[in-house]
Parts: structure tokens; sequence; C-alpha cells
């Protein structure tokens, strides 16, 4: 009788081996199922990610590792580079993106705290692909003032499609930096696709460095350029509360440290003067408690039409991700947190081709969000 | 002892419960990994199938309903319609189309046998869709002549984006209407979108009747316009044996019942004179035994990058889904059999917006097809 259990009970375990496995987790949104799977684990922080083809996920780690998953196979392959990063706190090797259109051979543009004797500095470079290997790697900017501090580096990559990239940098730990034009922490840089600077920057004219677009921005941490409307979000993190999400505008002051919605992290004491001051440009999302965004995606896929033009970031704090619904004029109206359940801290975004949803997480991990089919429906004649 | 090991059983047990159910069947192909899950059941036969839009699948059911699958929610509308069909042997409602870009108020096209007293024709027409009812009604062409027969109607509908539509037409059951210009039977035809003939069709000037753009058909059930080729497909069913791809030539004769590569069905004798003939087109792709092909797909979507350009059509008799890849000058050049596990008669075909594929069966199914995750990647430090 023992044995008949324990045959029933293996009997059990066995049948319940699917052809394909259910997924890890589903849930439902705009009356979308969506169901998400683990694709890889064991890594170290997944940092920045983007589709270099179909099938073709490109990704750094913060440890200074690039790599290449083959969304297809599952298969992981680690290209061959001679970077050296300052993988210590929040730095290390940061954002990778290509412009839109990226075909082999492209340039493709990489951030990473870039060690400067026992500092460090944001910088931007970039390499080309030629097989397993990164060739021709040069850094474009080397972000000044280097700082010992080893977080709010930033720092993400976005494109115009007119010839320019735009990267963010944090405040480096000084939050005077904020305001300070004669240093490039805290702000958000413009560039030519060759490292020059375009000359209709707003501070081309004196005033303050060159490569700055926008300025007093604590660390921003998501940055997405909006093809269809021409527009540049951000979203950054606040101190203690206090995290935003800002459409950047040419030459804009964004407030850090002199206004802020967040409180010091020492006591129940607001950072800086006020939450808003005239000629500093206000967020369009505040949020409190702090959810600490790691990236922004502007989701634009088939696979959830009811998605589109929505703005996803991984939160890292308040574990999930997070959707901002805007509205035609672009004002934040609504907003949902998926994937709470997975109790992950999400870091890095990208979406597929087809549509779906690739996150990393700061456990080395990295999942998929696809659409779930609904259950049958069952007619009669 | 006995009550742990029940337990033990039911708690293997439920935890087996998923929160999304495990794929009904998985497979590979051309290294991609794919899951099928049936979405519909308890239809009459689902004979034509189009999207509207991103979740709207319009489809047809041989008895004479027009419904709405929303993939979303997985629910199914049923639409008011007050349409007569010949539901007998293989006739009834058959395809429906929209243009390439369709938007909604926009015409459909859909093909049917058309009662004609004791007989029937095979008919073109369109109407719009207003809400939950298809409006403004229109017989565009009734075929000629009608025939008592309830086999070989054709008949699927394509597009060439330049304004005009093709649709197909079976020989009815008479063999000699393949040659017979004066009949539509076992035709290709060609008309303006409002119906008209185009001036430059190829029987214009005399010789034929002036919407023919192909004939010597026996019956082509697939039809397919490949825009960024501008070519036509085409595949047919032979009679026993000799089952035809073909590529379409405006003014072609494709030799049916002259040439053949099929048997009688009443015994070891070729139909026709020979398997070609001068002044006859040869099929670019020959299956013997029969496949039976029902419809005809050209694959262009995201999700499987690998099977784009290639074409698959639903199989009747050899049920599955059948995949032919072309070379770059547009010659099959490999076959692969999927979904052979589902033993259905697969039907109708259509391509989402993120390039899953559904197909319906005559056993009154529709099933997805889409990208499986590979397992998991269990990377290192």
């Amino acid at each position: 009788m023992h044995t008949h259990l324990l045959v029933a009970s293996l009997t059990i375990l066995f049948s319940c081996l699917p052809a394909g496995a259910a997924p890890l987790l589903t849930g439902t949104s705009e009356g979308m199922r969506y169901e998400v799977d683990k694709v890889v684990e064991g890594l170290d922080i997944p940092w920045g990610m983007t589709f270099l083809g179909d099938t073709e996920l490109l990704f750094t780690e913060k440890n200074g590792r690039i790599s290449i998953l083959d969304t297809t196979s599952g298969k992981v392959k680690i290209l061959r580079t001679s970077i050296t990063v300052f993988d210590r706190g929040q730095g290390g090797l940061l954002d990778v993106a290509g412009e839109p259109g990226y075909k082999t051979g492209d340039w493709l543009y990489f951030t990473y705290s870039r060690p400067q004797g026992n500092k460090a500095a944001t910088t931007l470079a970039r390499a080309r692909l030629s097989g397993d290997q990164l060739i021709d790697w040069s850094d474009l900017l080397v972000t000044r003032p280097a700082a010992g501090a080893d977080h709010h580096f930033g720092s993400r990559i976005a494109f115009d499609g007119r010839g320019h990239l735009f990267f963010s940098i944090g405040d480096r730990g000084e939050r005077e930096n904020g305001q300070d034009l004669a240093s490039h922490a805290g702000s958000i840089l413009r560039l030519n696709l060759d490292g020059s600077v375009p000359d209709d920057n707003p501070f081309i004219a004196g005033g303050g460095l060159t490569e700055i677009w926008s300025y007093g921005h604590r660390n921003p941490q998501g940055l997405v350029y909006d093809l269809a409307h021409e527009r540049l979000w951000s979203n950054e993190h606040g101190p203690r509360g206090g995290d935003e999400i800002n459409l950047i505008q040419r030459g804009g002051n964004y407030g850090w440290p002199t206004v802020s919605h967040g409180m010091e992290y020492w006591g129940p004491v607001a950072v800086g003067e006020a939450t808003r001051k005239e000629g500093m440009i206000d967020p369009l999302k505040v949020y409190i408690p702090s959810i600490a965004p790691g990236s922004l995606l502007l989701y634009d896929g088939a696979a959830f039409p009811r998605w589109r033009g929505n703005l996803f970031s991984g939160a890292l704090k308040l574990r999930h991700l997070n959707r901002v619904v805007l509205d035609d004029a672009g004002t934040p109206v609504q907003e949902e947190r998926l994937l709470g359940d997975l109790n992950e801290r999400i870091r890095a975004l990208a979406e597929s081709p087809e549509g779906w949803i690739y996150c990393s997480t700061d456990s080395g991990g990295m999942y998929c969000i696809r659409p779930a089919l609904p259950s049958i429906e069952r007619l009669t004649r």
C-alpha cells in the first residue's frame, strides 16, 4: 500500500512535467493577459540591454562583461573586450545602445564608470561588433570632474534619429553639481554621434559646458527619445521620496538640489528650498515614496497593443515594473505596478522586435514578459 | 504513514496546477521553438480568417456565420448578417480579406457559394463593418456558369496593393472548364476593387472572359500576393497526387486537365496527356501524394524571423501545416511538415500583427502558434 501510494505520487509528479513548462507568473493589464518567465540567471548586474536584430539581445553587466543572448536558443555568447571599469558601488559598465535601425558593423554606444586614479568619471564610449569581439573601442567624452564617490553615475543613452545622442549623468554624490554648469555632473548631455558638440547646443555661446543639454538633475537613470513626438523623457532618483519623470527641454533647469519633492535621508527635513521655483521645470510625475527607477522604456510593440505609448521603468527599491500611461498631450494620467510578485530589483528593460519586454534584475537574472493566450472559447454551431 | 503519503501526493498534485497552463504542443523549426494552443472550439468549418487590427481576427464559417475573435480576451462576437449561402459539400461561405492597411469602415471582400436555383456559383461580394453588423453587402461578380456540383468552388482572395484583387475558382466539377476561357471556372480572376474589369486584363481584347487572369486550374484554394516581390502565388488540389504550387503569370495556362501530375481516383491511370506541355506553365512544386492544401500564407512576421518569406499552407488530407522555403529567385527548395501531432485537417491561416500564426481546422477549432521561450540559461559571474 505504501508502495502504491509512492508510485501514485511519482506518477503524478512525472505527469506534471509538461511538453513546455507553465509560466512562472501570469497577470492581466488593460485586459491583456501576460506571462513572465526567467530566461537567464547567474549574471552579475545586467545594466544595459539593446536588441541588435530579431533575436540578438546585447547586454552589459556592471562588472564589465558584454554578451549577446540569442533569444531563440537561449544561449549567451560572451564577447571579447579589453575594457577596465570602476566596478564599485553603483559604478561599473552601464548602458549600451545602438541607433534606431542599427545594422551589424554600425557603432554601439556605451556608458561606464572610468577609473581615474582613485576616482571615476561617467564616460561615453563607442565600439563596433566584429564576430564575437568589440573592436575600435574609443572614449568619446570623459565627463568632468572625476569623483571618488561610488554612486550617482547615471547613466542612460538615447538617440534623436537626427544625428545626435543624449546621455545622462548623476550628481556624482555632490548635490551642488546639479546647478553648476561648469560640471557635467547632474546633467543630460547632447553630442553628435562622433562625440563632437552640436553647434546648436544651449550653452555653446558661453555660460556653461558646451555638452550640457539640461541640468539640475540628481541621478537620471532612465532616458528615452520618442521619435514620433520628437521629445526626450527622463526619470531620476529623488533623495527620500521625490523620484521624478521629466520631459527634457533644451537648456532646462530641473531644480536639483534647489527644489525637490524628497526628504533628507537623516530625518524629516525637506531637501532644498521648496518643491518648485520660477525658472525651474517641474517634473510631470513625482513618486512618493521613492520607487528608485533604474531604466525607462517607451513601449511601441505589436504584442501588447494597449501598452503602446506607455512609459515603463524598472523599480529597484519598490521592486516592480512601473507602467505610466500618458494622455495625448504627454501628461502622465495613470500608473500601474506590475511584477511585484517577482520580488526583484528590476534594472534594465528592452523591447524585442515582436513587442515582448525583457527585463533584468540586480540578482543577476533576466525575465521575459509576453502575451498569454486566453483560455479556450467554446462555441456551439 | 498512509496519510503522509496521501498528503504528499496531493501536495505534488496541486503544486502542479500552474498559474498559466502548459502548451498543448511544442516543437522546433529552424532552431526556433514554438508552442501550439487551442483558442476556440465548437465552430462549424472556419474557412477564411483575416486580422482587422491588433487583436481582432475576423473569420467566416462555411455555414455562413461571420464573427470576430478578440485575441486578447478570447471572446468571439458573432456579426449580424443576412446572407444566404449554398452550404453543401465544399460549398458555403468561403474566404474573407481586407486590403493591406485595412481600417474600420473600409470594404471587406468575401467569396461564397451563391445558390442559383438548385445550382450554385462562386461569388465575390463586399460589405463594410458597422458595429456588430455587416452593411452594404453587394455581390461584385457571380461567376459563370452556375453548376449543380457541390465541390471545387475555390476560393481565396488576394490584393496587389495597386487597386486590384484576385480571386480563385475551381473547375466546379467539370474538368473541361479548366481550358475553357468562356467559363470562369478553373481560373484566377482579376478585378478592380469596385468589381469592374481592369483594362489591362489579358483577355480584354477578346478570346475569353475579361475577368480571367490565368486559367487551367483545378481547384486553387490558396492565393497570396507578395507585395515586396510583386508576385502572385497560388496552390491547388490535384486529383490523386499532383497538388501544385504555382507562380501566377498574366494570361498563363496552368494546364488542367490537359497536363497533370495526378492520377484518376478510379485507378492507376494518369490524368491528361502528360505532366507537361508546351504553352502550359509548370508548377514550381508538386506534392505526390496529395496533401490537399486549404490555404496559402506568405509569412512576414517578427515572432519567427527564420520563417520570413516562407509559404505556409494548411493540409486537409495529410493533416499538418505545410512550410515551403523559397530561394532568392522564388524557387521552392525545402519543405517541412509541422503540427502533424494535432491530427487535424488544417484549413485557414492568418498571421497576427506580432507574427503569431492562427490556424483553423475542419473539426471547428482554432489554434495559435507562437514562439516558446528557451529553457533558462544558467551562467556564472
